[in-house]
This record gives C-alpha cells, structure tokens and sequence, in this order.
C-alpha cells in the first residue's frame, strides 16, 4: 500500500460531505467556500506519542483526539467547525491501526459536520497535526481577553477526570471500580469538545479559553489577556463522582485545577448579563458552573475558606522541567 | 522559557503583516477575513528530520523548506498565499536554532506576503508541519485534472538540482567545484515555490501539480487525474549546467525525472492556447520548457530518439520500499 492508496483508502471519504468544498481531498490543495459576513476562523494542533498521549494508545482514541483538540479550540472562539486538515505521521502503514485511526476520527467529524479536505501522510515518529478551520459572525468570536474585573468565572464539565483517566491508562493510578475506571478512562480517551455551548456562549460571554493544559493555568492566561487577576473557588470547583471516589475529594479538587487535556471550556460572564445566561442555557443541561469571579489585582489565586493556597503546577507546558 | 514565551519572542511577528487578520497568534485561534468571491485555498505538509531533510540541517533552511513545500502547494493550484499555521515539534527549545528557523520562514513569508496567524509548538522528533492558507478566483483553480490528450506538457526550472543538492549534502556525492556544489546545495535548501507563475497559469493551463515527489511520478498522477496517458521525450528535460557538470548529462536527466524536493510546477496547455502563453509569458522569463504531451493511451512513459525507456523509480512514495 503506498501513500495514495493509504489516502484514498482510508481518508477520502472519513467525516461529513459538505456542499461548501469545491474540492477535497487529493488534489494539491482543497477549495473551499467561505460564507460571506462570516470570519474564518483557524487553528492548528498537535499530538504527539508519548507526550499527548501514552505509546500504545487506542488508536480510535488518537484519531478522535487528534480532532477533539481542535474542534475544542474553535468552540472556545465561538465558532462552527467546517473542515479539517490532518497530517498524519505514523513509523508504518498498519492497515488495522489505520481503520481504528480513521474510525475515531471519521466518528467525531461526521457529529460536528466537519469535512475532511486535505491532508498528508508521512513516515516518522507518530504524531498528527490536524488544521481546523470554521467560521463565526464577523466581529462576534468570543476571545481570552474581554473580561472585566467582577466578571463571574466559569467551567463546564467535570475538570480533573481525563487527568484521573490518562493516570489509570499508565497504570499510575487504581480506580478501584470496573464502572469508575472505564468512566475516567473515557474522559481522558474520547474528550467531548464544547462545541455547540461555545456558540452558544458568543451572546452571553466576555471571554473565553479552552482547558487543555489545565484549568488554573488556562484561567489564568485568560485573566492576563484581559488585564485582570482571576481568584477562583477550591470549594466550588465542580466534580464528577467518579473521580472523589478514585482519588478522594482533596486530591480531586487538585487534579480539576492543574491536570490537563479536560478540553472544557472556562469563560466569564459580566454580572448583568448572569440573568439571560441561566435563562437561554440553563446549567443543568448545559453543565457548566461558577467557580470564581475576575479581580482588578492581577495574579491568579485559588481561596478556600477565606484563605489563598498555594499550588506549585500552573498547568501544563512542554518546555518547562 | 515556557512554549509562550517561545512563541511570543520568535514567532509572533514572524511574516508579513496584512490588515485581513482580525486576530492572529495569540489566541485559541485565529481571526481571517476571506475576500468575496474568491474560493479558500487550503494545504497541509509536514516535515520529518532524517525523511524531507537530512538530521543537523540548517535551521533557516528547514524553516525556509517547511513554509515553500506548502507554497508550492498553492502554486500548483494557481492561488495567491495569505495565511499560514505553524506546527512545530521540537526536542528543546534551542534559541540559536529557533533563531534561525524562525528567520528562513519569515524571510519566505515576507517575499509572498504571507502572515503567520497561529501554532502550535511541543517537545517531540523534530518535525514541522505548516497549514497554508489562500485565495483564488471562484471556479479559477487549477487541477490536477483538466488535461486531455495532445495538451503540450512543461515544467518549469531545472529539476534534478535539489536531488544533486540533497545527496551533495548528505555526502553521497561530490560536486569537485565550489560553486557548483553551492549552487545545487541552495535548490535543495532554499527551493523557489512558484507562486507568481502559478497564478499567471490560470489564463493557460488546463492541469497543473506540483513536483514535490519526482517529475515523472507526479506527472503520472496529473495525466491519472486527466484521465490520460503522458509522454515525456528524455532529451527535452531542462537541465542546469552546475548538474551536468557535477553528474554528466546522462545521470543528470535521471535525476531530473526522478529526484524530488524541486517544488517546481509541471503543467499542460491545449494546442490552442501556446500561442497566448508564449506571447504573455515569455519562456525566456518565466523558466519553463515543453517536455512532452498527454496522450489518449494510458500510463506514463520516457521516449529517447523513437524509444520507449524503462524507469523503475517513479518518484518518492513514503511508504513504498
């Protein structure tokens, strides 16, 4: 099987059809047609084997990852996903590999409606690169910066679970429970990125950042690029119960704060814009929570019973120890 | 430094400005304003260090390389370049290496006004994948498709250079003269994507790809996409003097048809259209020369003085032996 054959094979048909591609993949490059009054928007990412995910993983789960993390960072813009672009660099064409790859992708696409245009496929150590490209009305994304001083401070989901679940898949960490272990197993395998409250979000929010690399550090990035501080609620951090269980609810709280690859989204809602937020998107179906507010004191603290903690990980960044 | 820090000091101001990025590196993602009337022109490539170039390449050159592969994407399709997305793995955060990458991108991106709106940067295999963006005319694009048989056959440039340059590079041959060997180490390091020319092409060709894997293969797969067969004279293939000299005419046009990495543009034009081309792209400027022509029988052959050649690298195929 060489390139083309693998392409055709496997990618030509993965995902959503659209009638907006003029032409998909391969070809050179795809055409696609932009909405008028609309923004593009664009975003990239990548994973990498035994950094974004453990050596040996699932590989339905790498595929859906490599586009959960994308659709992730356009739903914190606000945005609806269209098309995507994957590179794909893999140490050799395994045909089985390949479905399951393709399976988790195609999977994850074809919920969103997002078309796959284009892509590349290479030998080399496993990684994927998937582009991500969808729109937004003009002048309407949501961004990080936005918030204001008094702004309420929000998550949705139950942050800390994927970092429970990737721990359990390298044996890190027991759950102790068959249910439990392949609930936490799951959140960190197959993430469900908050596309359709982020569009949502776009009448109601003042800013907004995805979580990947750890709530308080995202947050916090959040908070600088609006010139604020960002004090956040240890006591109100929201949890799944299959995590207290696991780990107990200190170590819980912790790993909500600092573990990554939750793929949530964390915004801020101006106070008189609070009332029409919980009308149009109530909680309970929409599953997001207040968990803290933003301050005119820059920094980013977390307070438990009056009192500021101390936490030493800030979330996750490659090229620190 | 963190992976903010780094992308903040290297890459944020890296390429062109252009006043149609609403908001660019920074975010989750970026904010583009596409132009009316014209279609999306959207390609993915990836470079693996020890695949696409040699382990201990000059940084500015693999950062120069990672942006013109996609470019020539784009030329291949007559589109005009306007944003591009920058993956980049990498096992640490060298400053004087990223320095230089950083300085071969922009100084590329600058020259076709391209503006760098986002990325993504983690520890891994050294590899680069870069997402190019682009416009062309609604229904203008050239394919791969759209040849039909006695369409002339062109390329442009020298081909077989950057093969020379690269096994110059990699010790695998000896150029005996220092000119020669600089001038064919530069097409494999710094490669002219052929954007200008790609888009002139518009008015003219009727197919058009880009050989990034070898002329002979990659004209194969535009006379596939055609639905033709191609015929290539052996004799015609336009050969720089430094590759002559450093490997005789014989092995020179072998490697023309053979070699990859060139990212020149190889294109048809109907009959009724040379004279056009020729009157408003005058060969001597443009650096392209007829080569062959697609045929109604299918397959892809090399003829010399009547005879058919026999070839066993059509071009290179990253998962073939």
């Amino acid at each position: 099987m060489n390139e083309f054959e693998l392409i055709d094979r496997f990618f030509r048909h993965c995902g959503a059809r659209r009638t907006d591609v003029a032409l998909g993949v391969g070809d050179d490059a795809a055409l696609l047609a932009c909405p008028p009054d609309e923004e593009l928007v664009a975003a990239i990412d990548t994973l990498v084997e035994g950094r974004h995910f453990p050596k040996g993983s699932p590989p339905n789960s790498i595929g859906y990852r490599a586009l959960a993390v994308n659709l992730s960072d356009l739903a914190a813009m606000g945005a609806k996903p269209a098309w995507a672009l994957l590179a794909l660099t893999l140490t050799q064409a395994d045909e089985p590999w390949l479905t399951a790859f393709a399976a988790g992708f195609g999977r994850l696409a074809r919920i969103h409606g997002v078309a796959l245009v284009g892509g590349d496929t290479t030998a080399g150590p496993l990684s994927t690169t998937v582009q991500m490209l969808g729109h937004v009305p003009k002048g309407k994304a949501l961004r990080r910066r936005g918030g204001r001083p008094g702004d309420i401070l929000f998550v949705s989901g139950t942050p800390g679970d994927a970092a429970a679940g990737l721990a359990i898949e390298q044996g890190r960490l027991q759950a102790h429970d068959a249910d439990r272990d392949h609930y936490l197993r799951e959140r960190f395998l197959f993430p469900t990125p908050r596309v359709e409250l982020g569009q949502r979000l776009r009448d109601y929010a003042s800013a907004c950042i995805d979580i990947s690399d750890g709530l308080l550090g995202d947050a916090g990035k959040l908070a600088v690029a609006s010139g604020c501080g960002v004090e956040i609620a240890f006591l109100k951090l929201p949890l799944s119960a299959p995590l207290t269980a696991a780990v107990g609810d200190e170590r819980a709280r912790e790993l909500a704060l600092t573990g990554g690859d939750d793929y949530e989204l964390c915004f801020t809602v101006p106070p008189d814009a609070l009332a029409a937020l919980q009308r149009d998107l109530p909680q309970e179906k929409w599953g997001y929570r207040a968990i803290g507010a933003l301050s005119a004191a820059p920094g980013c603290v977390v307070v438990r019973d009056g009192t500021v903690m101390e936490f030493s990980h800030r979330g996750f960044d490659h090229f620190s120890p």
